[in-house]
């Protein structure tokens, strides 16, 4: 199985990234996780959609052969971060490549809230015409926000044990939301 | 009064940019409008942003000045363009301009519902804590949802006059409003 | 197949409660259509929801024998009306009947925007941990959204060819949608 | 000052009654807390909202003479409880009494998240044309979300220091920001 990640944060230190290079080690026997570089991506611009230079097409490629979607991302201003939303937008547009494609969604912040006002938008985003991702459903605790997270990552890792604990649950649920989907 | 607009569009025939253009014109006795350049800035990135490099600079200043903020965008997969977001990005961190600023929101779309999904997506961003915003309210007719722009636009501006006598109206509480918030 | 009707209007002439008349009768071959009595549920208390009395518990029998349920709600101040979310609150404790079950969606307003945001609110609320339904997915033409109702109804039905149409091939695909959830 | 809370819970021993309850007293030389009895409301219905009884006059009446309105709810299935949704849409028709209203946010749960989804919507829901409530502006602290309940009140009041001298400040902001709009 192979998995892209998308994630929100260019910061070289981020909590997001971190998670995302834990998910990549952590279940390297279950899945590949290609972690995709956003911030190479020009502005979406729709003159530029039907011939979106090397950059792009690359990137929609490994979304399109991918067997399912992460995204991992921080909360700015209660909305995902321009940078996601950019990426979205042009998977969204002429070849549409998230149509149908199984979707998690994970979130780490430094206070409380763990990223769940972005998750409420990135739950809209997902849904729309051009997007229809197929999202891992949000009950039986399939919700992956990580709170506090100065308190649980160490060594450029999360390392908290009763979240990689949760953690484990819910990827096993999304491996085989993504076999039951294929 | 200085307005400076934050256009969601990169599309140079871009509908929202020709209202951008239109309301530049039309209102030139009331107030200058500055139109930035949204696609010239960086990705936002939190490594950065100490440093984020004279465009952005320029842009935090144009709007720091500015006794308003004037948003015309589209509605891209249910909410805001990611290239307006990242500039939402980099004016909500450091130097915080956004606070205070009055605020007013348009969008066109080419469909029926007028970008409604985006300024829903938009309100709650313009509200949070590194935003706080002074938005125009909603109510008595100052939400702006031009829809169907294919019937209301000619020759690169918005030319159906019921749209434009509408347009008057909001405007000028607009101004009013900037001005009590001055 | 059984099918239970939410309506979110109490009005007589809800241009709502004409809809799900409309799609009881033209559709009586592909289901039954029992429209739930929302006004006769008390309001939702906690102290309550172990012994609710016999209006609750009928209605929440009547939903999980349902084979699907189809909600049409006008929308109230950008949201779904009161007595519909108190329906859901309801169904939503104790015996949590939606988990599972296949939704669709539709409503009708007078105005211009179809009741847009309202179910934009309903989306959050059916995924939520104690509602859990399966939402018939949204692209593809599925949202039923009904706008400048006094054209399109007559005799307390609805009336308009275009739209009479485009919900054929709706209630298909959700007939579809209920047998693969079965 | 004369201050009417609507509480969004039923239940007797609710956090958010006692929330209310602790505001009531504990300000009780700054402003005069009514509580609205929201249970006692029958079910909005638009065929009686001209006539619609004593219950719902007399609860108009008090919002409508009231200097500002107090909302403390818990969150139910992400979004406002339909009691309090449905005290809403009776305030917002006819005799629009919620206009220019200044308005007070807070909310109480026993997990993590402090209703942060509940008041999202009802950000939406209070920014409507029928409603257009004025607001205590987000930032600066002042969004009422207390969590972990059980761990904060005792004897049917809060009692947590650090979370009462919180709300100290914010009640002090109402305070001023009811009399600047008055």
């Amino acid at each position: 199985m192979n998995v892209i990640a998308l994630v929100g944060s260019l910061r070289k230190e981020s909590y997001n990234m971190q998670l995302a290079k834990t998910i990549q080690e952590r279940y390297r026997d279950r899945f590949t996780l290609e972690i995709a570089d956003l911030g190479s991506l020009p502005h979406y611009d729709q003159d530029a959609e039907l011939e979106p230079g090397e950059e792009v097409l690359k990137f929609k490629r490994s979304v399109k052969e991918a067997d399912a979607v992460l995204i991992v991302t921080p909360e700015y201003n209660w909305s995902v971060p321009g940078v996601l939303k950019n990426a979205i937008d042009w998977l969204s547009r002429v070849d549409k490549v998230m149509i149908g494609k199984p979707v998690m969604v994970a979130g780490v912040s430094a206070g409380l809230m763990g990223t769940i006002r972005a998750q409420l938008h990135l739950r809209d985003i997902l849904a729309s015409a051009g997007v229809q991702a197929k999202l891992l459903p949000p009950g039986a605790g399939n919700e992956i926000l990580i709170n506090q997270a100065a308190n649980k990552f160490a060594d450029g890792r999360l390392t908290d044990e009763a979240t990689l604990q949760f953690l484990d649950q819910v990827i096993e649920r999304f491996v085989a939301f993504v076999r039951a989907n294929a």
